[in-house]
C-alpha cells in the first residue's frame, strides 16, 4: 500500500463514520490504539479530544477494512500496522509531552471537604446540558482563577452553576484568608440556586442568588458590575456564544475584567466560529488548556472539557440574544 | 483610601504609563511585586505579560505616587500595601498553580548537541524581528509537535526559521527513528538559508530551502502542499495574520492540517483583533500556552511568547496580502 493510497483510505473511513476532524482525526484514533496497544474507547475520546460516539462509529469503520479487531478493547490488525508505516507512523517509544498541574494535599483536603457538602446535590438536568465536574476539577479551577487574580476583591459571576463551583471558590476563600468583594450565581435551575443558598449558610458566607434565563436580554442592573465571569456554558456553538456575551456585558467597563469559560472539544469549522465570535465581542483569548476539566460519569465528550481564560478589551460588541432552540444540546437535536 | 478611590488611582496609572491593560494590568504588577517583595523589572514582565518597557513606565508611575519605591529591585511602601488592601489583595501564602513540562535527560542531550552545531549561527536581524528562541524551546517546540501528531510521516514547513527550529526537528526525529516525509524551510534572509543547508548537510538530512518574502502573494506551486506549518512570526498583528495566512494556504485541502504559531503578547484590543482575523481564515485554535518559548538576550517581551496550535477546517479564506510597513515592528515605529 502507498501512501496516498492510504490517505484515500482514511478518508473514507472518516467519511463513512462522520469524523468531521477527517483524516487527521482517523490518524490520530488508529496512532493511540498503536501506541497503548488495547485502549478503551473513552481512553481514545480522552486522548484525541474527539467526542465517544463518533470514535465509536470510526471503530467500527475501521473493522470493517480489517485494519482493527476487538480484544477487550481495539488493537490495531497487521494490515492497520502496515497502513500507519505507509503513512510514516511506527511504533516508537517516546516519552510524552504533556504539561501537569499538582494539587497540594491541602487542596484535596478541601475537595474532599466539598464532596461531603455536597452529597445532597440535584442531579442534573441534561435538558439544560448540565453535568457535574469532579470536585477536584472545581478546585484545579479556583487555583486557576486565582493564580489569575480573579478571587482576592473581586465581584465573581458565575452563570450556571450546576457544578457548583461557587461552593469550592467559598471553601477555598475561606482556607487561605482570601477576600472576595461578592460572589453572585445567575442560574434558570431553581433546585441549584437552593442547593447553593443551604450549603452557603452552613459556611456562613453569603453568594448572591438569581435566578434569570440568559436566552432573553438581561436586566439593566446586571451590566458593568462584574470583574469576572465563570461559565461552563451549553456545548453548542449558539450557547457558548450567548453565556460568553452576557458575561462580557457584566464586566466593569470602568476597569474591565477577565472571563473563563469551559467548553468542549468542537469540530473545527465550528470551534473556528466560535472564536471568530469570541473575538468580535471583543473579547481577547489569553490562554486554552485542553482536557482542563472532567465530568462525572461518560457523557457525550468523554467526560472532558476545556478551560479558556479570556480578556475584555473595553471594545465590548455584545451578540443578539438566541432562541432556545439554538442554543441547548438537545433542543437541538429535536 | 476606600476601594473606588484606589481604583481610580490605578486607572490613572494606568493611563499616564500608557499602560493598556489598564487597572487589570496594575493590579497585576503590583500584586507580583507584593507577593515576591524586591523584584527585577524582567521578571515581573515574564509573570504578568506585560512588555518590559511598559512595566518599567507603571513602576515610575507608582513611584511618582510613592506606592513603590526601588531597594534593589521594585518593593511597595505602606501605602502601596494598604492601597492593595483596599482593593482586597492580601499578602496570602497560597501555593503556585503553574503547568510544567517534563524534559527528558535524552532531550537535555540533544539541546546540548544542537548547541554545539550552531555556535557559529547567524546573529539576529532586528530588522526582520528576529530573536533567537533558546536550544531547550527548540526541543519543547519538537516535543510539542510530536505529541501533537506533527512529525511522523508529515509534510512540514517552516515560515522564517532564524530559530533554527528545522535542526531541531532533524536531530529529535533521528534520536528517535521518525521519519518525516519532508521538510521545508522558507525564509527571506539567505544566511539563514545557507546555515541550515551546511548543519543539514553535516546531519545526513535533506531540508528544502526557499528563499520567500511573504509580503507578496505566494507562488501557486507552494499552496496545499503540507501538512503543518510552523513560524514565529513579526509582532505586530498585521505579521502574524500575514504569516498564519500563509501557513493556511499552504496547508493540503485534502487531508488539512495543523499550524503552530509563536507570538508574544500583544494588548486585549489588539490580540482579539488577531485571533477574529485567523477565525475567519477557517483555523481553529485547539490551545494556547503562555510563556511557553523563551528567547536569549532581554526584549521587550522579556524574552517569552506563547505558543498556539491551529487545525485547519477546510473552509479557508486567506487575507490579502499586506504592506511591509504593516509587518515588521521596526518598519512600523519609523
Amino acid at each position: 500500500m502507498n501512501k496516498s493510497e492510504a490517505e484515500d483510505i482514511l478518508i473514507q473511513v472518516s467519511k463513512d463514520s462522520r469524523l468531521q476532524e477527517g483524516y487527521q482525526g482517523v490518524r490520530l484514533i488508529m496512532r493511540e490504539i498503536l501506541r497503548g496497544e488495547t485502549v478503551p474507547i473513552h481512553d481514545i475520546s480522552r486522548a484525541t479530544g474527539i467526542p465517544v460516539p463518533v470514535v465509536s462509529a470510526t471503530r467500527r469503520e475501521l473493522e470493517k477494512r480489517k485494519l482493527l479487531s476487538r480484544k477487550g478493547g481495539a488493537i490495531l490488525t497487521d494490515t492497520g500496522i502496515k497502513l500507519l508505516n505507509s503513512i510514516g507512523i511506527f511504533d516508537t517509544e517516546i516519552p510524552d509531552f504533556n504539561c501537569q498541574y499538582e494539587i497540594s494535599d491541602t487542596v484535596t483536603k478541601l475537595a474532599s471537604q466539598f464532596d461531603e457538602l455536597t452529597g445532597q446535590r440535584p442531579s442534573p438536568d441534561y435538558s439544560l446540558d448540565q453535568s457535574h465536574a469532579t470536585s477536584l476539577t472545581c478546585f484545579k479551577r479556583v487555583m486557576y482563577f486565582h493564580q489569575s487574580d480573579s478571587i482576592e476583591g473581586r465581584d465573581i459571576a458565575i452563570l450556571g452553576d450546576d457544578d457548583l463551583t461557587s461552593l469550592a471558590i467559598v471553601l477555598f476563600a475561606t482556607r487561605f484568608g482570601l477576600k472576595i468583594n461578592s460572589l453572585t450565581v445567575f442560574d434558570i435551575d431553581e433546585r441549584i440556586l437552593n442547593f447553593i443558598e443551604s450549603v452557603s449558610f452552613k459556611l456562613n458566607f453569603q453568594i448572591g442568588l438569581k435566578k434569570i434565563d440568559f436566552i432573553g436580554e438581561i436586566p439593566p442592573c446586571y451590566k458593568s458590575t462584574q470583574d469576572v465571569f465563570i461559565t461552563d456554558p451549553p456545548y453548542t456553538v449558539e450557547g457558548l456564544t450567548r453565556f460568553i456575551s452576557v458575561g462580557a456585558e457584566m464586566l466593569k467597563e470602568r476597569t474591565n475584567g477577565l472571563g473563563f469559560v469551559s467548553f468542549s472539544n468542537l469540530i473545527p469549522v465550528e470551534n473556528a466560529r466560535l472564536f471568530r465570535n469570541i473575538a468580535s465581542m471583543g473579547l481577547s483569548p489569553q490562554e486554552i488548556i485542553p482536557s482542563f476539566n472532567e465530568y462525572v460519569g461518560a457523557q457525550k465528550h468523554a467526560g472532558i472539557s476545556r478551560m479558556g481564560k479570556f480578556f475584555s478589551s473595553g471594545y465590548l460588541e455584545p451578540t443578539n440574544p438566541t432562541s432556545r432552540n439554538l442554543i441547548y444540546t438537545n433542543s437541538k437535536e429535536t
